[in-house]
């Protein structure tokens, strides 16, 4: 759980509440100017002149959301950081500020929480965003961690899920299925070990998988990329659950239909050469592994000579009209519906 | 936990994520004009205008902050928005949204959380604020609410903790101690319960204070008083930890001191009854009982006479130089030092 085993434990209850906020929060510089006020009254005070204001949250609960057997504590803070950012990005917002809540047992040390910390205190620091407020306290069992986001941008900036058109591309920054094969290496060297907890597992052909799982970035990249493109999607959404999952939240909100072509889906060479080894498809892992937080949105054909030959951004396919349905297109030219229910439903055709 | 025992139960899987949050928050309406896009996307779009945001976040979890054996869901939703609202309160700010994260076991069904969100959904009514995002997962024990509120308020409106002057008056609304002591009522009932399940137990005579526990309000209409009486509060918190701590946070923040008279501290007369029969002290009580949510506020003197003789406020004190340090002056006229440990430093004296 500890990075080096060999710190000093201090016990939580030794600082109590006020204490150990601050203490943790000691470090965090304020880097936007609409952060009025952060930290140390009843409510943070913030300030977007004339820019609209967006806001989510995200519940990442220990034993659902991660697994401390793997998941090292600086690694969890920076990506509780960005899960939350990503939604900001797939507004095409900016982020500015988060609060952070957690729920821990008293078997952590204020040693593993200040590890937490510091992997938010990097995210903080690394997406230009301020930590402004935020709640300390017990759980019976396990860790729980809350982040709010909060972002803003123009209103002529915003890009929401309903806004594609039948003819529009779908396009996807970077690669996908990554993250969810990292996690499948990590479980199955999770099994290893306690078979065996000598083993020294070499994992370091899977790297470029694992550091997709525990050590994401969201893309406020693209965001910028897009913005000097002169690009504004017509649609946007992150991919956290998966490719499927979230071309039906687009479909479904736009009220469009969509052809989206296998042999498009950006793959990494690891990707492709893990899925042999684990008998897996690759395409269904693209499909439904989620935590890719990627990109997905949609552009107006007009706008692809910006975007073309881009390395970031891959077209994979187009809307079409809502009765014509969601399918993928798959190598051998056949229309398999996209459903709900995602790779279970591909099975069965 | 079910009000009325005889409902259907659904079990949550049936429903899934999505299903879920759309089921849950379908009877929600927006309320304010400052939300321009609430539950749907990957984020809320708000517009404050020329506005100042204030934002704050609260974590509540079950088996530290609430008791599911008398707490019914439908308070605890209730009551779960009040502890966040009362926090933009204490900024002297308007509260205009909120988001809202659960982290619930399987064994609540579809019903107990329907209960839960009626409670939210009443208090957005009658609080005049928009649910705008949230997050609902399964945890492994127990459950778990995460609240992140959002206000608004001029700049010159807001108030902070650390603007009180030596000489100012220190106010409360409300009386206090009710909480705690409703909350003590409660757990003595429990254990009857547990020796004797066929007890029917009469609790009509603490109605106040099991209602002050179970269902508070947060002082809205204090926020609304004072604007309503031009006065402008120097500082101000609300009161959850208790009074000894709330004032010693304005104290910190303000560098000052403080003489707090324990003949002013206002009880409702059932506190002092119930006091006597717990053989309890009700100065005790209300200095660290907490769980008011009452506003706790400093003014200048020269505003005394605008507040004088309203029911709703109760002047305690004066703020000192910082060097008099933070005193309660008894009934007897003895100077007792308020300490950070509250009572236990106070019963040593």
């Amino acid at each position: 759980m500890l990075e080096n085993n060999n710190t000093e434990r201090t016990s939580l209850e030794e600082l109590g509440e006020f204490g150990l906020i601050k203490h943790l929060t000691k470090n965090f510089a304020i880097h936007n100017k609409s952060t009025l006020k952060g930290i140390g009254d009843d409510a943070a005070v913030l300030d977007f002149s004339n820019k609209k204001v967006v806001v989510s949250t995200d519940l990442l609960v220990e034993g659902v959301h991660f697994d401390l057997s793997y998941m090292p504590l600086k690694h969890l803070g920076y990506k509780a950081v960005m899960v939350n950012l990503s939604d900001i990005y797939a507004m095409n917002a900016k982020a500015t500020q988060i609060t952070l809540s957690i729920a821990i047992s008293n078997r952590f040390p204020l040693e593993a929480l200040e590890e937490f910390y510091e992997g938010v205190a990097l995210a903080c620091k690394i997406y230009n965003v301020d930590l402004i407020g935020g709640d300390t306290t017990s759980s019976n069992k396990g860790m729980l961690i809350s982040i709010t986001a909060i972002g803003e941008a123009a209103e002529e900036q915003l890009v929401y899920r309903n806004g594609a058109k039948s003819n529009d591309l779908l396009v996807v920054s970077g690669d996908l299925g990554g993250a969810y094969l990292g996690l499948q290496v990590l479980e199955r060297e999770k099994e290893v070990f306690k078979v065996d907890p000598n083993s020294q597992p070499d994992i370091s052909m899977y790297s470029y998988l694992v550091e997709r799982q525990l050590k994401p970035e969201a893309r406020k990249d693209i965001v910028e990329l897009l913005n000097k493109l002169d690009v504004h999607p017509t649609s946007m959404i992150d991919i956290s659950d998966g490719l499927s999952s979230e071309v039906l939240h687009l479909c479904e909100q736009s009220e469009v239909g969509c052809n989206l072509y296998e042999d498009k889906i950006p793959l990494d060479p690891t990707v492709i050469s893990t899925c042999e080894e684990f008998k897996m498809d690759s395409t269904i892992v693209a499909l439904s592994g989620g935590e890719d937080y990627e990109l997905l949105f949609t552009i107006d054909q007009k706008e692809f000579p910006k975007i073309k030959g881009n390395p970031n951004l891959t077209v994979l396919g187009h809307m079409t009209e809502k009765n014509e349905g969601v399918h993928l297109i798959s190598r051998n030219n056949s229309k398999i519906p996209i459903t709900a229910q995602g790779w279970g439903a591909f099975k069965s055709e």
